[in-house]
């Protein structure tokens, strides 16, 4: 894998040239993208112009190649949703967080694969860790590129959980920031209470790296050592849904920080955050069927079968149903910042197990679900496997506490690798 | 003026048809166009092709005529922001707003004039009670074609006071709702925790009519006598900034309501509002320039001088700054909520006063700003004046308690009329 700071240092000390390094990716890009088809469009010719551009060595992303997941728009790129509706679609103008990376030196080189509409429908990715299993989804694309080592960043958006989970399934680090961070104006939204953006890297201070220069935050988590958290660790009502693996990977996780000197407390969460993990398929349901209004009444034919459904079940919800739904996040939010009063962060599994088999599916998002609903930075640590294919343990800060949440999500990840 | 609820009673009643209507639009649009310049673009054979499916006539809206403020993506007519450098934008999609519009019934007509991005510039539209004052903005366009009688509803968005003030200088109702009741997915964002859709139309009961079909919510207030509100009568911090006669009408509103039986009571804001106040300004100018980044970068020398400066100024808000006003945003609505507890909807004006004279300004959305940064639904209530010109009385609603602000504001709308 690329690791993004590690090629801006290298840039920065006049080792590497943004030129060489988007050759770097063009070679991995010939190997592997054959296999793992994380890419919709490439454009490597516009990206080695554009890194001959000596102004970037000065900017912080210095030149570093950037995929944005097929959902944000492009104005020198096509943006099609996975979508056969916008077959072509040309945008006139990039989404702020396309103009904001490229304004922090970041050269886009091409557009990776999103599931329907960022939906539940498989696309055509696979797992650069075994061809015969997802990569997860909705941004299967930006999370395999970066996993196969074609690109060292890449943009994905997280409605329930197409942030943590692929990333968890690649064995990358993922960091889904607070709600709105990242600016989604000109991303194709499906659920506007829901839909939040993240960064795909090879590791936590990767993320970090990028999404301190792409926000202009105060993130970067590599210039000093990161402070022993406390951490929760939280099983959640859904712990037995999760593999004997996946249980023993999060026991593993905590230990090691404990051991690193982590204060580890077991946290069991309040009735109340149980409800509002059920909200969040009714917001998500009530929303996606009305931001997905003009394709459902114009174009049904040309929308799959298995989202059409979801959309047809989302549209039997009632405003009732719905603000009652909007209620009880609320709350649950309140509850949540209580409950972690004390605590810098909860440790929790990114997702089941390992990456299922086959490519019918992109994986459960229900270890995602409640903290996507929360609006609370999650990140996907990567570094443990079962059998051969990556487990994520996924760490959970405070709403507007990223930085803190992502130095924990470091000091866990070094407390593992050890 | 065209009330939306009485032609769709004639439409029902078979005393009109679709088609009839839009000859009535049509008949005031030769009439008042040229002067009001209220519209971007028309397409009224359109609109006459449409109008003859009869399946319109069993829908809410059954077939009434609706324009578009042009920052709202259409299918089938170009979408240009007010601004040069999206001339001759065709989206590939209506957004969600227009879609809904168009599955309860609505023709959409025409897109109205827009100030550039939704911003302070003002365009060429026209007050319809007297050309040499502002409409207003930055939904300059939808409330003048509404005032001017050219078509009976028109959908406006407001960031600080864009939808409410404009009602209040062209003498009609207008419904902002509570924060993203009506969907802005496919809208052009310029402040995505401020921008809220909001509808434009003759009186109270219009508005209600038009949302209710739109959103599929149980807001009409036009079945029954509306029951007598709790009235906080509010002046704010900036009561001193109203003019003298805004003032006397504010208390003659009140007066007003009391004799219909309205419970009404003097409330002073707590100080906390006041700090939110000044969090909406932060709010605003930091999210713009991230939201227009493309464009900031890109087109610079295409976006209008005044524009620029207020984006210059945003780019030096740090991200602590605006942190803090979202806590100060946060902690307001909390407070906000306790103080409306034993009230239904505050009184307070919609503007300083009537429309300023001459196009150099849209006006002041100060008395906006507070109730925009709460999520709160607010309505114009139009019907008293000063001098020819119209007087806007605003009545502001709990978050989410919208059906009940509508009833509140319908019933000062008859009292204020006895």
């Amino acid at each position: 894998m690329l690791s993004a700071l590690d090629l801006a240092r290298r840039i920065e000390a006049g080792e590497l040239t943004p030129r060489a390094v988007i050759d770097m990716c063009a070679e991995s890009i010939a190997a592997r993208e054959q296999d793992v088809r994380a890419f919709v469009v490439l454009d490597l010719d516009a990206a080695r112009r554009a890194a001959e551009d000596a102004r970037f060595i000065s900017l912080p992303l210095r030149g570093l190649p950037v995929a944005f997941k097929d959902i944000f728009d492009t104005f020198d790129l096509p943006t099609q949703y996975g979508s056969p509706i916008y077959a072509g679609n040309r945008p006139r103008a990039d989404a702020p967080a396309v103009a904001l990376t490229r304004r922090a030196g970041g050269i886009v080189i091409g557009k990776t694969v999103t599931t329907e509409f960022a939906s539940l429908v498989p696309s055509v990715t696979r797992n650069p860790h075994n061809l015969d299993h997802t990569p997860g989804g909705s941004s299967s694309g930006s999370c395999a590129a970066v996993a196969a080592g074609m690109v060292p960043v890449a943009f994905g958006t997280q409605t329930a959980g197409s942030v943590i989970r692929p990333a968890a399934f690649c064995g990358i680090a993922a960091f889904k920031p607070s709600y709105r961070l990242i600016p989604l104006v000109g991303v194709k939204d499906v659920s506007w209470h829901l839909d939040t953006g993240g960064v795909f890297g090879a590791g936590v201070a990767d993320v970090a790296f990028v999404a301190a220069a792409v926000t202009g935050r105060d993130l970067r988590v590599d210039r000093a050592t990161p402070s022993a958290p406390r951490i929760a660790l939280v099983r959640t009502q859904l712990w037995n849904e999760a593999s004997a693996v996946m249980q023993g990977a999060i026991e593993t996780a905590a230990r090691s920080a404990a051991t690193a000197g982590a204060k580890v407390s077991e946290v069991k969460l309040p009735p109340l955050l149980e409800q509002a993990y059920a909200a969040q398929y009714v917001i998500q349901d009530y929303e996606s069927v009305h931001a997905l209004a003009f394709e459902y009444d114009r174009h049904r034919d040309l929308i799959d079968p298995r989202l059409r459904d979801a959309l047809d079940r989302g549209a039997e919800i009632s405003a009732d149903d719905y603000d009652a739904a909007r209620r009880a996040a609320s709350r649950g939010r309140q509850v949540l910042a209580d409950t972690m009063s004390d605590y810098d962060v909860i440790l929790t599994p990114s997702a089941p197990g390992a990456a299922p088999y086959g490519l019918a599916t992109t994986g459960n998002a229900m270890f995602n679900r409640l903290w996507t609903l929360m609006g609370a930075p999650c990140i996907n640590v990567p570094g443990l496997s079962d059998a051969g294919l990556p487990l994520g343990i996924q760490i959970v800060g405070r709403f507007g506490r990223d930085r803190s949440a992502l130095e924990a999500a470091l000091f866990v990840e070094r407390a593992i690798a050890r």
